[in-house]
């Protein structure tokens, strides 16, 4: 399938070396066990782009200002059904675990709880987040606000919002919560990136140029995606009359929750960021809502089992390709890499394996069929 | 503009020929106010399918079986931060208000409260309802479900769900709230049936048929949106390279919302409806959130005004055609509307003309520029 031989690597592994790479850019050991799994799930579900590969961009932001990897969250609002949680410019794993494990514990004792963070940093993937909500048994909703400007709003001809994401999960009878986690982009920037690697043709409506006309060249988008100026991602729809006024109205609720409830910063803004924290003062939203309140959790759960079925049911296009749930794709990816490793890249190894180097700390991505040899 | 001369009607006639019929048809002064005010705003903000003209839909409906117009809403749980009224087979309209005050202040005591509301019907436009909360100062979500099967997820040959509409709003500083409402489907079928009426070929990526194929020809896109059988409308992203798994997501979001929370009936389910009451068994969900308890209303609403003016500012591809925030489009219409009158089609006219005939109620939709002659 892949151009380049990947290399297997036990989960174990990966988290190991995660936590030793934490350690070593100053985290405590606690908080970087969390981290850790947190990318751990992703690497096993296959969402390659928000596991151990991350520690490579991290290393690159580190070094920049109102990073603190030593910081300690402060809770800074503790009522009935919400709560704030200041991050002090750490990374937002550890803190959103700890803000949805808040929201979860109130929501049960309230009914629904939303507790949001601020001045945090980037936190992965926001369906991990949800799921621990869903696998509490509870509903749960995230949404973040984001760093990198990179969204054309429907007829503009430059960017101003981020790829916003939002996720959700829903509590299932004796199986893994539905989990679903979407950027509010028609694409995410990094399938742009790996059409340039790769020199293929951008499908029409991923991106926009500064006239607001699509751009299918795959190193002409690029470019209009990473490089500041016009042109950018266009919002979920692609293009108006296809509903990108959808996936721009998403893309903003995401922000006033994630940014604009918690004191994020507003990336686009063209007023500056008077008064907010140095760094990249990301905000986090998470709300947990317990369906005991409403209708009793069996009759919910039951309910929930009845969508899924109906849907796992329909007749679909190809019989070879079934009608799935969101997540379904990912829950089987993990049953297959918990049996036979992660596929990483050679060049992401090295890269890691560099990163262990300067910091002293054990290499220990070790090739999982290599080593049975 | 339009091919039919408008009848001009002003909002007045409009409000009191709802509450005549509405009172006709059963339902209590009061209630038939407060459906006639939400049904009247629709039509003043040019949410012309959401107005008036729901009543010649709502004439068909309301002989079939579970409706009840003179049903009197009860609070079946009633907790913290949380509620669940039963709306015994009514109208959705006036019950949701009452649902969406009750969240309102709920949220204020403890800073975020979920109402929800089952064994309804049909309660018009989702953004009416989240506007109320943001009028009172707070971030509203509502999500319903729905009676009508139209949506067909990526890969399925047929529709399983309807197109569930999610909508929010948010407080500003001495402005109308920001609305958001969507349906979770790429187009309304509404608008499928506009092009099938003028001949005018449906965009690609609106409609599939069985295979999953784009169908653009109008009649044939009509036939597989209205009629049973396989094909229907895209979720929203209307194509697997353009993210329609995030718009199915979103849509079974809105239902886990609206339906599996509340208890409302999965129209779709393969299962049947055991257990669910009689009639269309609609629920609705509406959450309300106070800016206040995260970090101070003014610094929210300040935030909240940067966005605004941020997307406001930003250049556009084309300078007579401004960037936008949801709702504005909308409150610009209900300025013209609120002193030129709502336009409404002959043919509509007439069919109002005769219920209100029928039920021996005044007719009052006179033409406001005729009676000045």
């Amino acid at each position: 399938m892949s151009e380049v031989e990947m290399i297997r690597v036990d989960g174990a592994a990966i988290k190991a070396q995660c936590e030793a790479i934490l350690v070593g850019w100053g985290m405590d050991a606690e908080t970087a066990t969390v981290t850790a799994e947190v990318l751990l799930d992703c690497d096993l579900r296959g969402i390659d782009t928000h596991g151990i590969s991350l520690l490579a961009l991290y290393a690159g932001w580190i070094r920049g200002d109102g990073f603190s990897l030593a910081a300690k969250p402060e809770i800074e609002r503790d009522g009935p059904s919400y709560g704030l949680i200041n991050a002090h410019g750490g990374l937002g794993f550890a803190v959103s675990v700890q803000a949805v494990e808040m929201a979860v514990k109130k929501a049960r004792a309230t009914g629904i709880a939303a507790v949001g963070v601020r001045n945090s940093h980037h936190f992965g993937a926001a369906g991990y987040y949800a799921r621990l909500a869903g696998r509490a048994g509870l509903v749960g909703l995230v949404a973040t606000s984001t760093k990198v400007v990179c969204l054309v709003p429907p007829g503009a001809s430059k960017p101003v919002l981020g790829t916003n994401p939002l996720a959700y999960a829903v509590p299932r009878k004796d199986a893994e919560p539905i989990v679903f986690d979407m950027a509010t982009s028609t694409a995410a920037g990094n399938k742009v990136r790996m059409h340039h690697l790769k020199s293929l043709p951008v499908p029409e409506g991923w991106v926009v140029d500064g006239q607001g006309q699509p751009v299918t060249d795959p190193h002409e988008a690029y470019k209009l995606v990473y490089e500041p100026g016009e042109g950018g991602l266009t919002p979920l729809g692609a293009s108006p009359h296809l509903g990108s006024h959808k996936g721009y109205g998403l893309a903003l609720l995401v922000h006033f929750l994630g940014g604009a409830l918690t004191g994020g910063t507003f990336a686009g803004s063209v007023n500056g960021r008077e008064g907010k924290p140095e760094g990249d003062n990301i905000g986090h939203f998470f709300i947990a809502i317990d369906p005991e309140v409403f209708r009793g959790v069996d009759a919910f759960l039951a309910d929930v089992e009845d969508v899924s079925e109906t849907l796992k049911s329909t007749p679909s296009v190809d019989p070879n390709r079934p009608v799935m749930l969101p997540g379904d794709l990912e829950e089987r990816v993990r049953g297959e890499r918990l049996k036979d490793g992660v596929p990483l890249a050679p060049a992401l190894v090295k890269q890691l394996s560099a990163i262990a180097d300067e910091l002293g700390v054990p290499f220990q991505l070790i090739d999982k069929n290599a080593a049975v040899n």
